[in-house]
């Protein structure tokens, strides 16, 4: 029972698209994520995935448009719905999301994280 | 599929301990709530909750400490952990949390709000 300080454990995370584990409650994983340059399109079947920008800004590509979020800016992406993150800059996110999610969804890419590289707490 | 802006849904909640369910997913709840006074001492007996702090600073009071979270900082008070949050001067805080969670648990007081008063989605 520790309290989170984001800028702190941002301060901690050195690559980009590296999800780290700062919190679980409910079977849902907190993570915070830096973001630079362009994800790969995926989707998870099963899990909706909530984004939060601390810092800079990020576009969430779905296949019929784009939405740019900007630092306290959220957006759900829900299950099955394919995405495609992109930060021109270096963006500061929090994600939410079931403890089961894979990174990349079926989607496996060189940019993949497997869960156990991601567990920080 | 709408962003959320943070600081647009802070400026539609008037009352202060009346949290607003700003999204969904997973089965939780996106939640934000302006905190001004002292809440009751409650607990959740199945549910872990998720406090962040967007504005201002909160106290978050447990039975062994208190715990200041400031902007930018986020706490998890684990199931059945009796907590009473505080806030001297108003803040802004955001809350994850299941669906089914109740406001203030098995503690009843003129400050609870029921879900149903709480919906915005």
């Amino acid at each position: 029972m520790k309290k989170i300080i984001l800028e702190k454990k941002f301060k901690l995370i050195d690559n980009y698209w590296t999800p780290a584990v700062v919190g679980e409650l409910n079977g849902q994983y907190i993570k915070l994520a830096k973001f630079k340059g362009e994800m790969v399109w995926h989707s998870h079947e099963n899990e909706d995935e909530f984004f939060q920008v601390i810092k800079g800004y990020i576009v969430i590509h779905l296949r019929d448009k784009s939405v740019t979020l900007n630092a306290g800016e959220c957006f759900i992406v829900p299950r099955g719905v394919e995405h495609k993150p992109e930060a021109e800059h270096e963006a500061e996110v929090m994600i939410f999301e079931p403890k089961v999610t894979a990174h990349t969804g079926t989607t496996k890419s060189e940019l993949t994280v497997d869960i156990e590289k991601q567990l920080w707490i």
